[in-house]
């Protein structure tokens, strides 16, 4: 067991690095930043809860803090801002003892190199279970900042890599799996997220992208937030859907129908957007010159409800909306 | 119960406020804010957990908002700053239900309105025991920060309002208490914190303190921050404590030693502050200006020790130092 003074003391050694911008960092009461003269300070809060987010025997300790920063980092990359600085607040429970807890900072440090994005603060307390809670502030240009409203009727909708690995991983996880090749790199997907920093970054500084938002909850209910929440619709053809090759292989032993965890499994913090039909060959060069997979997924329509449709003819009933925190 | 979705709903319908340097607010991947040229952000993070920052049956929901944000928005106050923005992540366990909900988003309303900070973003999990995050956004101009270094030899120490009130407070309702007069006023002041932010501001706008902190964990283990950490020590008198005539009152039916709980308890959110000794005569005008209590306990040393003298000689042994989270 770590104590709160150890593991503050660990924090300071292990994460205190004093980057441009930071005038206070970690060990005072506030971090004090200073911005560059006309940007906007961005600001999200996500929190990693035991038993809720992860099993604390399952996840590496290592993963568990590189994937709450990359969860957290990944709001601020579809704004089409730059994350800058991190807060973490950590509750710690008894069963953490200081060598895990030295994992979760290695991982929280690995994180940041990787999204450089600095850590200026926190805290430690005690919990019941384990939590950690991460708050990223980014910056990004007031005219390119990119919303969840914004999308046209017409509009294209896009998504960038492909959807239902993570939430196939788990699967595999939880029936005690990892058998097959192509297991590894549906775990790796679930445990080790890739937010698309760079593409929403791009996309923003292009002004290419009329609204953005990551896919934490499932392509469908995250497609409503882009759309239905602000009076329109969409359809989109399941053909479509891009599904990686792994995931192709594997989903026939866990779901009868490829699509339902492709489209509403959640957590794999791809970007899905909109854009102007008039700017498409742009996305297409954007695509290859960053070597990210873009899919044109279908189009924003006027009516206010989301219709799967194949491009073979037919429209698909999809069995559930995403994932909802306490829903029975 | 409450589910995620309608949460959400009630914490865009109750805090979703639109105040000057919200560009994006609630309801995005995350705040955009603007701040004023040559200014710093100042930013914080705070939890409150249920069964270790509070028991969900003794504090009111209301006042559990309302303190989860007097705490953070305190870190702002003790570096001199001005709160502007929050972000609560709250996670809900199973026996949180809507109007449990409800009241603390009152809670954290009020807090927003008498702390003059505007919510702006945050996020909603499901949790095994009830935790409220709090991050806080503050502003201060570069010249005007106060860290918790920077006091030197010599320089006096100062305390506001009193201490020892909150962890009375707390005791007697554990004993479950509240039978006298002086245990309401003892109570209120552990579930309803008044954070100094006023006088945090002032004495930063006349760069009157070389070091300042809030007094979260008690006056000796704060002090050692402001001190110790910093290879100064502090003498203190024991008799120059300020406690309130409640504490005064009912404290010898709890502890045998007076000050034990004043200079251990914590939870007091006073602020604990050196002034170069020149500058004596403009404390006193502040404190009057303001009608804050403001009472001087002691000074700097060079040597890295906390020493509590009696103003009618000899030294006092302090039982404990304060709170630590997860110490056994």
């Amino acid at each position: 067991m770590i104590d709160e003074l150890s593991a503050l003391r660990r924090i300071k050694e292990r994460l205190n690095y004093i980057g441009k911008g930071v005038v206070v960092g970690i060990g005072d009461d506030a971090a004090a930043l200073s911005t560059e003269h006309n940007s906007l300070v961005l600001a999200t809060t996500d929190s990693q809860v035991e038993d809720v987010h992860f099993l604390k025997e399952k996840i590496s300790p290592k993963d568990l803090g590189r994937r709450a920063l990359a969860v957290a980092v990944s709001d601020i990359g579809a704004m089409g801002g730059v994350p800058r600085f991190f807060l973490s607040c950590i509750g710690l429970s008894d069963c953490v003892d200081s060598d895990f807890f030295e994992c979760i900072l290695e991982g929280l440090a690995l994180g940041s190199e990787e999204f450089k994005v600095i850590p200026v603060g926190g805290n430690i307390t005690s919990s019941g279970k384990l939590f950690i809670n991460i708050t990223v502030l980014g910056e990004v240009e007031p005219e390119l900042v990119v919303r969840r409203k914004g999308a046209r009727e017409g509009d294209i909708i896009y998504l960038s890599g492909t959807v239902g690995d993570s939430a196939l991983g788990l699967r595999i996880l939880k029936r005690g799996g990892n058998t097959l090749e192509e297991d590894s790199f549906l775990i790796e997907r679930h445990y080790r997220p890739s937010p698309r920093l760079v593409l929403g970054r791009e996309l923003a500084k292009r002004r290419l992208a009329t609204s953005m938002i990551d896919v934490s909850d499932g392509v469908i209910l995250d497609l409503e937030r882009i759309t239905v929440e602000h009076g329109l619709g969409a359809c989109i053809y399941i053909e479509k859907i891009p599904l990686s090759y792994c995931y192709r292989k594997r989903v026939s032993d866990f779901a009868p129908d490829p699509y339902e965890l492709a489209l509403s499994g959640g957590e794999d913090y791809e970007l899905l957007f909109t854009v102007s039909k008039e700017r498409q060959k742009e996305i297409e060069f954007v695509s290859r010159m960053l070597g990210i997979q873009v899919s044109e997924i279908g189009y924003v329509t006027g009516e206010p409800s989301i219709s799967v449709l194949s491009l073979h003819g037919g429209e698909k009933r999809i069995p559930y909306k995403g994932f909802i925190h306490l829903r029975k």
